[in-house]
């Protein structure tokens, strides 16, 4: 029974670390689309989101059967309830790709006016997120506390990326209004993978949970 | 001990629903605030969203102890993990209604230029994100089905709101420089609001779900 029982939690963590694995490469996507002003990419980042919401779906069922057949406790129980509220903030992430692809979209149809500082500090915000969600994933899988509190000490550089961005914008869009609808747009995706960057946190206050059986607030 | 479980529940009910009245206080307030310029509102707004954060920490160990102790299944269990997922949506809401007041705060600092006609647009908008978070608490505590079918409708509304307060902004932007930086704060804050009503619409789901066993997409 507990042999049946460590399989399915196998598979359970399993399908979580694929969706994490997915969710990154939609964010990886959709930030390649917006540097490379990939129309066909950003669609395809938005195709592929149902995907995403069918897996948190799936992962939800399975979590309910393994609490109702199994009827675990503590430490099982807490992983199974990691695996359920972690699953929402993947489906975040992955709906604020989606919005990253749809303003690709958007601009490319606009023809706005970019400004190509901005874009390569979005290009360093987004490797700076990458980073944290590849590296949530891996402490999740290892159980690794250390590197979840590393993780969640960057959240503060992407904040600050988004402050610069956002200043940054505003100031040029103050002075040409040829800028003013891509800015925009700029401003937003800042927006978006800083809120990425809070709900890898939140994976990571996670990880700590398991660990240690307390919610605690990181960064 | 049938009964006390019973009771148990309850009480998880009547602190999900404790709850969800504190975070539409905060988003009244955070938005009464911004229509008022009113700084110190938007203080008391940031400041009591430590308790909101509290509370789904209470909730989510509450609901835990429930599974544990009590090994619920099919209804229960569903109405547990309701509980669990929506809490979190709640407690974003609230997160929400946090950066709302501080573009208040940041906005009466700046001494930005204001439009008048979108700060109406945004105080209607308001109303009906108010409306949708009223009557969703309404719809979870009895359970009514319709009123969650009828609410998630709603969010159409909200999403138009934001469109049109978004395309109204940037052409003023686009042709008054001195109002750039205020602009980019009603964009934001229409997007905070469009964001709640999202949320709102995964509590409908939640509450289909109850009653059908099946998690779907609402609008």
């Amino acid at each position: 029974m507990r042999r049946i029982f460590d399989d399915e939690l196998t598979q359970m963590n399993a399908q979580f670390t694929k969706m994490g694995f997915k969710v990154n490469e939609a964010i990886l996507k959709a930030v390649k689309a917006f540097i490379n002003h990939d129309k066909a990419l950003a669609t395809e980042v938005k195709e592929n989101d149902k995907d995403i919401n069918a897996m948190e779906v799936e992962l939800e069922l399975f979590c309910f059967q393994l609490i109702a057949l199994q009827q675990p406790v503590s430490a099982d129980l807490r992983s199974i309830i990691t695996v359920m509220k972690a699953s929402s903030d993947l489906e975040r992430m992955g709906d604020h790709a989606v919005s990253i692809a749809r303003s690709v979209i958007r601009v490319k149809e606009e023809h706005s006016k970019r400004i190509p500082e901005v874009e390569v500090q979005i290009g360093e915000m987004a490797e700076v997120v990458k980073q944290m969600v590849e590296q949530s994933i891996d402490a999740y899988v290892r159980g690794d506390v250390e590197l979840a509190k590393t993780i969640a000490t960057k959240d503060s550089i992407v904040d600050e990326y988004f402050v610069q961005i956002n200043r940054f914008c505003l100031k040029e869009m103050a002075s040409d209004p040829a800028v003013v609808f891509g800015g925009a747009d700029y401003i937003l995706v800042a927006g978006y993978l800083e809120r990425i960057g809070d709900y890898v946190t939140n994976i990571c206050e996670r990880i700590l949970y398991l660990q240690t059986g307390k919610i605690e607030e990181l960064n």
